[in-house]
């Protein structure tokens, strides 16, 4: 890492399953950290563990903080609405994983290896994209920028992990529960029943859920909605057309994305496969395997296969898998953070 | 029911999964049999109940077959291929639910609310179709008809159940194994192990897998070319150009597709309700509530929810789900039937 320089770290959220990852991301990547400063949102267990140490996470201390050289929230919009501008004011340099700034038209929005060259050494506010349009920014990239990408039509297979840990936890006590009916009585498969939910919409356990966030007036969920207008401003393509289903399946982490991607220019499969592979954060799995989550979660790249033509010859599909905790959410600010690093911004101010 | 008279019925693969729900159906709906004669396709158990009594399930009998009414084969393609033409051509009638017929031009790909029609006096052999795409062709069908669809494309999540006994059962023991796995260390969602699969080709708890079948040379699996081919057959929409990606998911039963059909005229969400609301066989949820496969399981329609607008204004967005083992299969082959008896087709030749 050039110009690497021990910095004064602030986590807000860090109790948190997102908050776990990314001090796990620092401590794996070996992020100069001299010291951290954690901090917790809700009402969580109060330490954490970093570098061998337990670390006290108390409630957001707004000075504290601004003492920082770079602050990650990986906590709820609320928190970063309240917190994250002031701190970027005062000269600290803020990465942001909610959604409160995504959209903000100042705050750049960034995946390094799509569009580092949004970051400007005058926003020092920097925010992070939704974890399920990660893996198909990513993937669709160099696609998007050598055939121009018109429309992305895209159906998701989001982990539980994504709605937190309460609803992890809700997921495996649901699995206990059908666990006791998992069996075959007269040659027949169960009919499972309805397991007790209360933080997500529906039970989770042996089930699909096709809603991921609350519903707007024209039937489009808010994760939908992010997914379409974050795609938009990372590729830099307004007028491109997202339709979205985004469905939370009974898995722990990764999610998977089945894309149909529609461009303006020809592209055939050959030509696709020979840009996927030049891909920059990808790995490209030639037809016959394929990524799924389980052979992804814990893991950093975005995974994409299952490369076909589409409904007409201007299209393409492609299955993509991200682990969403890590490039969909942890590792992703702790990338940023190391391309600020890369460019020799990260000094106190 | 009109014309109804005692039959006589045989049922190749009654020891099967689809079987099982077939003679249940059967009971349910209290369609005349006189008497039944049940046949095990393979090595499974040698007898099955119906009516409150055990029947045997010997190997397959042809001379036996030929003296029945009406045959349901519920089993592999190789074991209609040999039995069902030369049972047709014997003046029985058979329902095959196997993929062996579904495309052979002489024979009705049928499902009784979308192409009754189709059935003929002189075609004693009827196909039923391929589970994944029944769901699809009942809810689009009334859409199709009043807009003429041009493109379908559809992300499936696939229970496991429609992979048969085995594959189900590997689920339930891979949920087993993680079941063990599921406690957060740390505050960090778990990275869950790979657990040994036989049947399905990758573990399926915990898990979506993007394969269905085997793949041909284009990266297709035969489910996805099977969806595409039989929905243009049973809409009779053969330019119609659909695309699917085909996904199984950790579910027992029910299949759910997030569908998009972009259609040949101007087609508002406003119409689209009205179309739905009036289409046969199909429950429709207005947008904030939605059917999922554990709310739909065991259950007789087809379920839609989530109707809007897709990725243009001749598009729209459909979330399908319907029972894999009754609609996509075992029931359709018995609604089959009661239109053929509601005809006066059924008896003795």
């Amino acid at each position: 890492m050039p110009h690497a320089r021990n910095l004064k770290i602030g986590v807000v959220g860090a109790t948190g399953m997102v908050g776990a990852e990314l001090l796990r991301c620092l401590e794996d990547r070996r992020f100069p950290v001299s010291e951290l400063l954690a901090f917790s949102s809700g009402a969580a267990k109060k330490a954490v563990r970093f570098q061998g140490r337990s670390v006290p996470a108390p409630a957001v201390d707004l000075k504290a903080l601004a003492s920082c050289d770079l602050v990650f929230f990986v906590s709820a919009d609320e928190v970063s609405e309240e917190f994250a501008p002031r701190l970027a004011a005062a000269g600290v340099w803020v990465i942001d994983d909610s959604a409160a700034f995504r959209l903000t038209a100042s705050v750049p929005l960034v995946i390094p290896e799509v569009n580092a060259g949004a970051l400007s050494r005058n926003s020092r506010l920097i925010a992070g994209p939704n974890c399920t349009m990660t893996g198909l920014a990513v993937a669709g990239s160099l696609l998007h920028e050598r055939f121009k990408c018109v429309a992305a039509r895209v159906a998701s297979y989001q982990a539980v992990s994504g709605a937190g840990r309460a609803a992890l936890e809700e997921f495996f006590s649901q699995s206990r529960h059908h666990a006791r009916q998992h069996k075959l009585e007269d040659g027949r498969a169960p009919i499972m029943s309805l397991p007790a939910h209360r933080v997500l919409p529906a039970p989770i356990s042996g089930n699909v859920i096709p809603q991921v966030g609350g519903f707007d007036a024209l039937g489009n969920t808010s994760e939908e909605n992010k997914v379409a207008a974050e795609l938009k401003k990372i590729w830099d393509a307004p007028k491109l057309s997202a339709s979205v289903t985004a469905v939370r399946v009974p898995v722990s982490r990764g999610h998977s994305l089945a894309a149909w991607l529609e461009f303006a220019r020809p592209v055939s499969v050959a030509q696709a496969r020979a840009a996927l592979k030049k891909t920059p954060g990808l790995v490209f799995s030639e037809n016959g395997s394929y990524p799924t989550p389980l052979s992804a979660g814990g893991k950093h790249p975005v995974y994409a296969g299952r490369l076909r033509q589409g409904a007409h010859a201007r299209e393409l599909c492609l299955w993509i898998v991200s682990d969403n905790l890590l490039k969909g959410a942890a590792l992703n600010s702790v990338q940023i953070a190391e391309e600020l690093l890369r460019r020799g911004w990260l000094k106190r101010a």
